[in-house]
């Protein structure tokens, strides 16, 4: 397939690297664990349990949304996703992806009649009264996103920005309401009903991290004009490849066969280094999918591990100018993943001025270039590094690389024997901040507390 | 002082995180160390060479720019900062931390008649075309800054919008462009005499990632209203108060020491967190100052040593859906550092709904019992994290802080006995570019350079 997102694997390799790489037979050792996890994997889409491998073939549903979202747009101006984490990172990597770099900034003419995209995934007080100050409610759409439909985050904006709705719209209200959450469950789905609001399934076998090609990211992407379903046909195009568990021929499974390798080669740290400011989002989300569910104490059979590589985004070419140095000459603890476009929607000619030497090039060539220069850099003083590479940034390839990235994940907690769908390192501090905020259940716990806080906090401690 | 940013240590302490933490006698065993480091430091300041020292105290130059930019900003709408690295993240940081933040989308009104700010720091083709459609040459100002006055990026991107420019305005292009370059070397210097543009100077002995506070931080924070004086007056306060060489005082020197002795304790990542979306982009300027400065291949003697934390960026509350799961239960090799701001400068109540625990409360609350139970959950599970606390996120405040890090960044090269100022690492890269872009000198490599590239590229090594 002559459009297809792949991975580039040789600079990981001995042959590119010296003794820092990998090498072919360690690959191909690792085919036994790769079946296994394969097999592991697709008993566990047959029994229901991983409910993202059933996204792609959704097109129906898609079809459905990209409808609608094209019919209700006119009416409005803005769309506001009031999510966080799962329900932020993956709309906003579509976003950064899909459309123009200063889509908010352009006239409705430029956006095509789509809607502005606002993502305030945190509770920063001057973040979401600065919201505020650029919406006009009676021109915006918001779509409240929380597939437990309790996110503390959630509500709290959701809770704002309803109040100041009402005051404008009055009872039509719920007119500028979209919900996305459980099908059945939590406070959200209860206020669907009771306040008759448009409601979105999240289904229950699809982790919020997992869930971009569910309404949690469908939603935003078709309203602000993306093709989402040649997004869920890329997914398609990526999951027939990796039927294949021959871990040479498919690239989820050699990614993360390639990445498990080098964490316990003490390269423990996982870069992902678009060329190219669209993916820029991707980055980020591959550091939540990566983060949270690689990230853990424990293995399936609750033995102590504390294992988990740490994701890290940087930009190309924009990074050499401030992480290369670190990469090239620092500790020998990383392998980079480059994110590499072939062909960029325009090209940008540099004008002849002086005889400089980038007169008459272009803009995609000296990226190209630096890529290239920083790849081989990277390589000649032994730095492992791998490129997946897209033709062009269109829904197809994005749809195929998260796709990809996803099912890599999967693969990856069957190598590390963790469970990569869960995520009880956070519970500790969602229990904390119950007792800090006086939540019902919780009053006993709240001085003890803070009676521990301020221990720490006392000035013998701070200079 | 009451208004002072301030450094917490306990939950680095093994009082507080057990075994993990480190001790006060630890700390104290570095008093030589760092009184050497003090030394050090002061006497190449005397010598003139670490500039960076320096710049607090240019209060005068400061009112030259304030007054300039409050002139000249009523004929522009927009202020275009061309730069990339050193040249760009100090003034993103600014920005972000003392804008609005929704700078770009509010009327001018909103602005009181300072501009809008952009920093296009990537030479990616559809991220610089998509800039030209939304702002008009017309009403633009264009700052372009190299300190050697020949970055590839900076100029190629330079020539582009130049020539848009031209082609707009004609004959007075030259009005709307400021060059912030060498005093007296390089390609943009040369550009300034011939073609009689205004000017300003980074001074030879100031660094790239130590410049926020020459004209390259200055004149873009002054252009969209940011109080730069008071900016360097909280430099000097800090300055003042690291004055001390007493290692339990000095708060860039006890920054400095603890990373320093993590480092050393297998904690090489250094995570830095702001609970505050305007100080995320302070997160940004730090990987650069931290890992170029700190990533070095050799020391002081010319010894190999590959030493260098990485520096991670990370958002609270956001990324407790996202990284924190990692973070409390992953490997045991990361230090975290939160940016904790104490007063807001907007209070946003969440209204009261269904009786829900969070109605009646504010996002304020919210969002500091999440930081306050983050802080507390890392430390229960043995998770070292420090806490420097900002009063209120203000100019004096951002001065205090980047020149608390920009210091401690002077005592960590000391303390790992490498060059905290140099870059060699990017050299190589750099040389690899121009081969590929045909530079004069170069040409010779570009057929070998081409040769090496293809055999990595081959298809046998991908899938």
């Amino acid at each position: 397939m002559s459009d297809a997102v792949k991975l580039n694997y040789a600079n990981s390799l001995t042959e590119f690297v010296g003794d820092q790489g990998i090498t072919i037979e360690e690959l191909k050792a690792l085919q036994q664990k790769i079946s296994k996890a394969h097999e592991s994997i697709h008993r566990q889409k047959k029994e229901g349990k991983l409910g993202f491998m059933e996204l792609p073939y959704k097109i129906e549903a898609a079809k459905k949304i990209k409808a609608a979202a094209k019919k209700a747009a006119p009416k409005f101006e803005n769309f506001v996703v009031i999510g966080i984490g799962g329900s932020a990172l993956g709309n906003i990597a579509l976003q950064q992806a899909l459309r123009h770099p200063y889509w908010n900034l352009l006239e409705k003419k430029g956006r095509k009649g789509f809607l502005k995209l606002f993502v305030p995934d945190n509770v920063d007080p001057d973040f979401i009264s600065g919201l505020t100050d650029v919406i006009d409610p009676k021109k915006t759409l918001f779509n409240v996103i929380s597939k437990s439909g309790s996110t503390a985050e959630c509500l709290a904006n959701y809770f704002i920005l309803k109040k100041i709705l009402q005051k404008k719209v009055g009872k039509k209200y719920n007119e500028h309401i979209l919900v996305t959450t459980d099908a059945a469950k939590g406070y959200l789905r209860e206020a669907v009903v009771k306040e008759n609001l448009v409601s979105f399934e999240v289904p229950s076998n699809v982790g919020g991290r997992f869930s971009v090609m569910t309404p949690v990211g469908l939603l935003s992407a078709a309203f602000t004009g993306i093709d989402i379903e040649k997004l869920l046909i890329g997914a398609q195009q990526m999951d027939n490849r990796c039927f294949n568990d021959d871990i040479m021929q498919n690239p989820a499974a050699l990614y993360a066969a390639i990445q498990y390798l080098f964490y316990w080669k003490k390269r423990p740290l996982s870069v992902m280094m678009p060329y190219s400011n669209a993916l820029y989002g991707v980055a980020d989300w591959y550091r939540q999918l990566w983060a949270e569910s690689l990230g853990k104490k424990t293995d399936r059979n609750g033995d102590a591990v504390f294992v988990g590589p740490t994701p890290i985004k940087a930009l190309g070419a924009t990074d050499q100018h401030s992480q290369v140095q670190l990469y090239i000459e620092g500790p020998q603890d990383k392998v980079i993943t480059f994110l590499s476009v072939e062909k960029f929607g325009k090209t940008v000619k540099v004008p002849a001025y002086d005889k400089h030497y980038l007169g008459g090039r272009s803009l995609n060539e000296l990226l190209k270039a630096e890529e290239k220069a920083t790849r081989l850099a990277l390589t000649k003083e032994g730095r492992p590094n791998l490129t997946i590479s897209l033709p062009e940034v269109t829904p197809e390839a994005m749809g195929q690389l998260l796709y990809m990235l996803e099912l890599a994940t999967a693969y990856a907690g069957e190598l590390f024997d963790i469970n990569a769908f869960d995520q009880p390192g956070v519970e500790l501090g969602k229990q904390l901040t119950y007792a800090l905020m006086g939540r019902a259940g919780y009053e006993d716990k709240k001085s003890e507390l803070e009676t521990e806080l301020a221990k720490s906090e006392k000035q013998d401690y701070t200079a």
